[in-house]
């Protein structure tokens, strides 16, 4: 199902002592400046409150957030048990920034909300109530049936997209996890997402090299000629305009960047260290390969932060963006 | 010894068919611009009539070089037995660009030169006459007489230095050549260099982590551990002024560079990734450890560029820059 843009966003405000309410505030009252779409925020108020002292606007239906954005921000409400002081998360914050992320997936999913953003969680917290998932990542594609080979974490930002094909894992797995097949679904989730999320018709994949200088023919390591390159040339027999494999110093330059729609990286920090160099204030989190648009802020709950009115909003502001501009990319298509 | 400014840099052309004298050319047209001390070029001036139609002016004793800087292009002449065409390497080549830089080297050895800036070689073509070094630093610290562990590469742009523990090796070799002895070495080489080059009475080093979020406490590898916080806590107790492990990902943006001189990191790519994306064309490779300056421009030989007037000079011309800068600092210790 195509998304509809004037829906709201819906956002989870991730877990209530972290920084998430505070720049999702800020973002409310900044709308203007920020160029943002309507949202609304799905969590405890009070969390809100206790950094915030602009109005908010409690609704029970998506459908009335149109209206109440202009009063104040708008929240469905969650109410926790208790409340926990900014800075100091809880088993309770726990419950609550799990059901907040439900709720929100849930709107999306049955097109209550043009896309969801989620706000930062604290894994520690989550996995002492249950929470069997990574991240709020596969917890998303769980609810939206897919599985979490066939999504990809992209993280975007303003001149730059990379995906890592693999994530949280020692670097010394890396060799060992990296498969033909990995790869190739990786990148198959990167190209359409490209096309689905960013109107790219006929996307550009650019593949790094796993070794230096991409392994100089084999004698600095052979998974570029063992791995990654039967990948290309599977992805490229599909009719996918994929390169590679690129050494992964000389493809992150300006001049390199304009040759591709998206890097597909081999590990995370591959991925995540030219992004966060370039574009620390604006990258984007969107998962791809969802039924449902899901960006997030690309930071986490900063507790040492919370409640001092320190927290950046950029980071929220522009996952809210990308995910408007996504949501009406999805609308347009047949 | 204490280096001289007021003396020539000596810069070896590398491998004549490459760009090194075309790039070398265009600084001495723009030495005002590029605010440039003198130099004075090691090779065949052949290469640089092949590319360029300005002045040489041939010398035989560099103490020459700085009354002939106003006239041409100083060059102490080194005749190939025959010439190559621009992008198309000899081995005859090969040994004029190894003849360059030993003479290069040798006069700052000598005090006869400030510092050493060397041109892009060709490694396949030295290979073939039996150069048995894995690249020109090597060659330069043998000469120098000192144990390639203890020199360290570093690459330096105006808002970023980094330096690789190790270099050209596969990736899944990385985690078993870093040991805790290797580290100290190359962070030790770094900080002393970043005293003695960079003027920095107590210089920050900032070392990286192998593995994605410093292998958060072991669940992600454990080489911080075992092998990076060990490292750390050595040069700490020698008194030095070093942070660590930090995850590799949120090391490099704006705010976090403020708050080192150095970022001592495990593998190349997680070096040369950033470095390159933020300072593509003025980033230094500079050689930690010698007796003398030695920086190069960080880019090859280009061969598929020479000849066509199209080469960048701006890299050659950081290189120059930072060699006379370092080679002042130097100057200036007791």
């Amino acid at each position: 199902m195509a998304s509809r843009p004037d829906l709201p966003i819906a956002v989870s405000l991730g877990d209530p002592a972290g920084i998430g309410p505070e720049v999702l505030a800020k973002c409310w009252d900044h709308r203007s400046g920020l160029d943002l779409a309507t949202f609304v925020a799905i969590g405890d108020p009070r969390s809100i409150e206790a950094v915030w002292d602009g109005p908010i606007a409690l609704i029970d239906d998506p459908r009335d957030a149109s209206d109440a954005f202009d009063i104040g921000l708008p929240v469905i409400q969650l109410l926790a048990p208790e409340t926990d002081l900014p800075g100091h998360p809880s088993v309770a914050g726990a419950h609550c920034s799990l059901d907040s992320l439900e709720i929100a997936v849930g709107l999306a999913r049955s097109g209550s909300a043009s896309a969801v953003v989620t706000g930062p969680v604290a894994k520690e917290q989550l996995y002492k109530i249950g929470f069997a998932h990574p991240g709020q990542t596969e917890f998303v594609a769980e609810r939206c049936g897919i599985a979490s080979a066939n999504v990809a974490m992209m993280l975007a930002g303003p001149t730059l997209r990379t995906v890592p094909v693999t994530t949280h894992i020692a670097l010394s797995s890396v060799p060992d996890v990296l498969t033909p097949a990995l790869i190739e679904s990786r990148g198959r989730a990167t190209l359409r997402g490209l096309q689905r999320n960013f109107g790219i018709a006929e996307p550009r994949l650019a593949i790094a090299a796993l070794n230096p200088h991409a392994g100089e023919g084999g004698a600095l390591g052979r998974e570029e000629l063992d791995v990654i390159e039967p990948a290309i040339a599977t992805l490229v027999a599909e009719g996918w305009r994929v390169t590679g494999p690129h050494p992964g110093d000389t493809m992150f330059h300006a001049a390199a960047r304009c040759m591709y729609d998206a890097a597909l990286c081999m590990y995370h920090d591959q991925a995540l260290i030219p992004i966060k160099a370039l574009h620390f204030e604006d990258a984007v989190n969107i998962t791809l390969g969802l039924p449902i648009v899901r960006t997030s802020p690309d930071h986490g709950t900063a507790f040492r932060l919370a409640g001092q009115d320190r927290a950046d909003p950029r980071p929220m502001a522009a996952a809210l963006r990308m995910a408007a501009q996504c949501a009406a990319y999805r609308s347009d298509l047949p």
